[in-house]
């Protein structure tokens, strides 16, 4: 199988890269659809998937285990199904064939199947300018860099609770591509020309 | 001018990379040349060049201003001047035409020119293993895995000499590019296309 993961800073187009990325391949890209098939195996909302898979769980944990905290058990143990379900979908998604899935530490969930792990980052610069470009009527500029620091350290975070590399760092990926003041679409078809001879290397032909 | 520079962790081919993917576009790559016109230049040897630029400059700095270590004052000042002399090679190269220049901070440097400017690393394992193929006879281990400890940390330390920005860290490039057990000459096809694409987004065609 050949298996692309895309893990990503806030707002540098890492969704975007993935998805042109796995159209260039004529293979599926999976993002969203994580969220809406764990949401459908727990009988919850797609919201309540999402607003679990974006908190500090290291925080949930501490809430479970020592009981100091004022996070129900509730939450709590529905945050550790939901994290487990995810895994298990994304597991699924892989064996069924080739792809690319974007962002949910998928690279060392499905670290077995020998995927070409990338990492895609920008400048505040321009990752504001594309927060911006996508914000919610009545967004501040200074509300949606308070949500790129905060997703970014969850997901920093919620690594560490999975394996000893860290987030981010180059060492832990295949790629790293830096999306500052570029338009995603016009690196695309020679990062799928990268992405073949990758894995022409590793002796699967995409 | 469309200039890419190619930073680099000792041993892991970021040389060969540099020299394949100026052949695949079809302009010069500079590296060794800059040691040999530097030492034209200054009227010593080569091997007395490239010993200073292996150095640690901070020390030798340190050196020359408190006077507190045994460093000849001759050798520091000749340690500045073939730096100085470097940086001159450097530019003067650049502004000859398009170019690949390996390693010697070039994308400092040549920061006024928006190079491309990409970083080739690997694992531990990989660099070892390219070293030991290319190994004097005699050379151990132990002393391979020295030098390569040692050279990266010169690097990290001149670079903090020269700029804000840590050296090999992603931030400060626009493609970072894990070489581990992987044949660089599979890779330089991709990534050519890749650095024309590149440019023609900075309204540089190559």
């Amino acid at each position: 199988m050949r298996i692309i993961t895309v893990g990503r800073e806030f707002g540098s187009g890492g969704r975007e890269f993935g998805k042109r990325l796995a159209d260039a391949l004529g293979i599926p890209c999976y993002d969203k659809e994580i969220i809406s098939e764990v949401a459908k195996l727990k009988g919850i909302s797609t919201e309540h998937v999402e607003h679990i898979a974006q908190s500090d769980i290291s925080r949930i944990y501490a809430g479970t285990i020592g009981r100091t905290f004022s996070t129900p058990i509730y939450y709590n143990s529905m945050a550790f199904e939901v994290m487990a379900s995810q895994q298990e979908v994304i597991k699924s998604l892989a064996e069924g064939g080739d792809c690319v899935i974007v962002g949910r530490q998928a690279d060392i969930i499905l670290k077995d199947m020998n995927p070409l792990n990338i990492f895609v980052y920008a400048d505040k610069a321009s990752k504001l300018r594309r927060c911006m470009e996508r914000a919610s009527e009545g967004e501040t500029e200074k509300e949606i860099l308070k949500q790129m620091q905060n997703v970014d350290k969850s997901r920093a975070r919620n690594r560490r609770l999975m394996c000893d590399g860290e987030w981010g760092k180059r060492e832990q990926y295949h790629l790293c591509i830096n999306t500052s003041g570029i338009e995603i679409k016009a690196l695309v078809p020679a990062l799928a020309e990268y992405a073949k001879a990758w894995f022409c290397e590793n002796k699967q032909v995409l």
